[in-house]
């Protein structure tokens, strides 16, 4: 297989809004990028948003050579893959499609190449069926914008074997990406599961006419979605116990779990769950203490308040 | 009643994190503070408190006439209100406490001014049984830190009256917050039945170990977190349709709410629900096109992704 630092030129087959994306951000990192989408249109439509995105990734800052003439849209997969360091699959959210697709572009590709899929929605052991050789079909799921955004969650199928798993969150590492590489496959993976329990709460109050679509964009922008891009819901509630941080707040606050403060029930808060919960916590802080925590985050959101406010 | 443009100063009863940045907050605006807590060393603890908030709120910039020492910490309830023209109790979470201190802050305050309540967990409805003049007390609901996250939820209970509701609010927003005002009680309000729902979702993953701690918290800063201080859930998921928006995108992924992302079941996706979803999206872009949001979006990440680096 090619390591991580040698791939040079990357697949990226579909190239709606994610494969687009995807395209944006190799070539933002310099990589050649080799594009194909049964699309009539799908040269231009590719086209234009990289062209959109460039002048964000250029503010981002972009790798030697970088380049959009560094793409090339073929006319068929075969071109596609052919040379291709790392294949990153991004059709429509159809899981026949997917399965086909996938063993078309397994057909044509390389046996060492690793071929990702940035499917939300189904399990790599869903759709590695019919693949001849499904070994190096990884899950690489990113987030809205790809270009922008650094999470990809990296999880393999039943018969997906380790390297590939290894070689895809390395790659991915290696093109400015935040992995989370998962030891097994959960429906909506992890970062959806969080989004999708606030979004499903908010359905629930739009339905019921307990709240507005604008109050409850209201309530993230200009509440808790000013902390979460500097700590994370575990982090954010670790400082809420004050100096006794996430031990104190789930034996002060642990009752409230039994509140009906959204329609999905908490778990027991097991001696178990507490320990993990404040031990997690506290890796994470490394050694940072409350004080500390604070100091950043108050730091971080004012940071934040002002980048917008401009 | 006091105009809230004609109030200058203001009680705060309770000094734990949430009373003591209530305290900053209003210092910072130019308010007198006069604060009251019955522990015996409140006055060090909130001074302490002050003075770690100062320097992010003169970065963020002072009020003409901002001092931290226009604090007076008092020996009795009753000094910290007289002459206050408003009054903000953040005792701790406690009903019956909440009910008592609610009458007693009452009975001492002249009866035209608003005593609100930072209470995240009891509605005013339960708090209010104590007080002689329950028409002026009503839920004004803070985000940690108050002198950082803009977001106040106000919510009368049921004997209160319209205009303690609407002069709160008024005030809150002089003050500089951003408010939203409720017309119906609801358990953890807006914000927090949002929050909440993730961070239980977040409990059972680490509870059955689909999850770490760690792998949470990065799912959300890098991941989705990113945006939610620039767009809520409902106008992330208006982009995630392409040019179709929301209606594109409740349409084409409406399936996948019966998946099981999450252990919240979704809501009937009716043709009422999607309509709702869709005119309020329409609404909060005001005109904003799809590639225009998007633009917008783009480059506050990038904004915040640099302040966060610095």
């Amino acid at each position: 297989m090619p390591e991580p630092t040698e791939v040079d030129t990357v697949a990226c087959v579909g190239a709606g809004v994610i494969g687009g994306g995807w395209v944006a951000h190799f070539l933002a990192r310099g990589y050649r990028v080799r594009a194909w989408d049964p699309a009539p249109d799908a040269a231009g439509k590719l086209s234009r948003l990289v062209d959109a995105a460039w002048p964000a990734l250029t503010e981002l800052g972009l790798a030697d050579g970088a380049d959009p003439a560094n793409l090339t849209v073929t006319g068929t997969l075969a071109e596609a893959v052919g040379g291709a360091g790392f294949v990153q699959e991004s059709a429509p959210e159809k899981l026949d499609l997917k399965r086909q697709l996938l063993a078309d572009i397994d057909a044509v590709t390389p046996s060492d190449v690793v071929i990702a899929s940035s499917t939300s929605g189904f399990s790599m052991t869903e759709m590695q069926t019919v693949a001849a050789n499904p070994k190096r079909l990884v899950v690489g799921h990113p987030f809205n914008p790809p270009y922008l955004i650094p999470l990809v969650e990296v999880v393999g199928g039943e018969l997906t074997e380790p390297w590939a798993v290894e070689t895809a969150a390395a790659f991915y590492r290696h093109v400015g990406k935040s992995v989370i590489t998962m030891d097994r496959e959960l429906p909506g993976f992890i970062a959806n599961r969080l989004q999708e329990a606030l979004w499903r709460e908010a359905l629930h109050m739009v339905a019921n006419g307990e709240a507005t679509v604008e109050q409850i964009d209201t309530a993230i922008t200009e509440g808790p979605g000013l902390r979460w891009p500097v700590h994370g819901p575990c982090l954010t509630f670790h400082l809420a116990g004050g100096e006794g941080g996430m031990a104190h707040m789930l034996d002060h606050f642990g009752p409230s779990l039994k509140e009906p403060w959204t329609r999905l029930e908490a778990p027991e808060l097991t001696p178990e769950l507490r320990n993990r919960m404040v031990e997690g916590c506290d890796a994470e802080a490394g050694g940072r203490g409350i004080a500390e925590l604070i100091a950043e985050r108050d730091a971080a959101i004012i940071a934040i308040q002002r980048a917008l406010r401009r």
